[in-house]
């Protein structure tokens, strides 16, 4: 049976998690996996209605969709995270809880400036003038992966590049893709 | 690739459905399938805490174990559910999720003095006694299947005839299990 594992991205608020996580996605089904992505969005609505954005309420959620991603991924798909998860302590325990499937996590790091610069969604200028509570980055704490798999610079890298630099370490990483690409 | 379903127990505490399931898991898994069981405990330690069992909460309760069963049938998990589930709406709402798996409901039929005899974990006596609030069959509704794909009163049949009857029943149905057993 194919080997599931559990693809988690985690940054801030614009640093580009969707945007590869998605592509990343494509690619993978287009070789032959079976792939499902948890948008944080869909996943509160569906397992976290009624959660805010506190410490423990944000731990919880990120719990959650943890859960979930491992109960994919000991099933051999490729499930796919892409939501903030701030904090170090609870993305350690959603990793300690993949006993039969792998992990791997990419931080997607991206300067502030950077990300007040793009301000796609006019998200940093809300937070920053305070009409946006406990915004991670600007009024509430990121904590960066200490030693995760990959990092990925959206300042200074294209997707693309990204993107494939990312399949290239999930194919070196053997213990994960094992019996990678299915017909 | 191989078709998931999810495979959805129903009925009163004591009737039989974790029986049943891990019977019914256990087969399916040694014919080659890979198979998931939510059990309630589990899913209201790991997605549903702060829960109570008001109408409301039973019902985010049972969506959320429907959402997950749906995202692991729709990638090839036999997905297997075996918690109450009393209110008929939420568990239709749950099968119509299911729009790219397939959704085999067992009502467990067993009629209340049975169950009230048997009582196995001494909860019939506690809530007759009205020390336990809301427990469905009692102080709180169950509403039967209209139409489920199968109906097995643990009353009157053996577990292994039951069992038999359940996995032949997924056998007629092949649009369920196509590409059924795998290697």
């Amino acid at each position: 049976m194919e080997r599931g594992f559990t693809l988690w991205f985690t940054g801030l608020s614009g640093a580009g998690k969707s945007t590869l996580a998605n592509l990343a996605a494509h690619e993978l089904r287009h070789r032959g996996h079976r792939v499902e992505i948890l948008d944080g969005d869909e996943v509160r609505t569906n397992l976290s209605k009624g959660l805010g954005f506190s410490k423990e309420d944000r731990d919880t959620n990120i719990r959650r969709i943890g859960y979930v991603c491992n109960l994919l991924a000991r099933n051999g798909v490729i499930a796919i995270s892409a939501a903030i998860s701030p904090y170090r302590e609870v993305r350690a325990e959603v990793r300690a809880l993949h006993t039969h499937a792998g992990f791997f996590e990419v931080f997607m790091k991206c300067p502030l400036d950077t990300l007040v610069q793009r301000d796609v969604k006019g998200l940093y200028k809300k937070a920053l003038a305070g009409e946006i509570k406990g915004f991670t980055g600007v009024s509430d704490p990121y904590e960066e992966p200490l030693n995760p798999e990959l990092v990925v610079d959206s300042s200074i890298e294209q997707v693309n590049d990204s993107l494939a630099k990312l399949l290239r370490e999930l194919e070196v990483r053997s213990h994960i893709m094992r019996n990678g690409v299915r017909a």
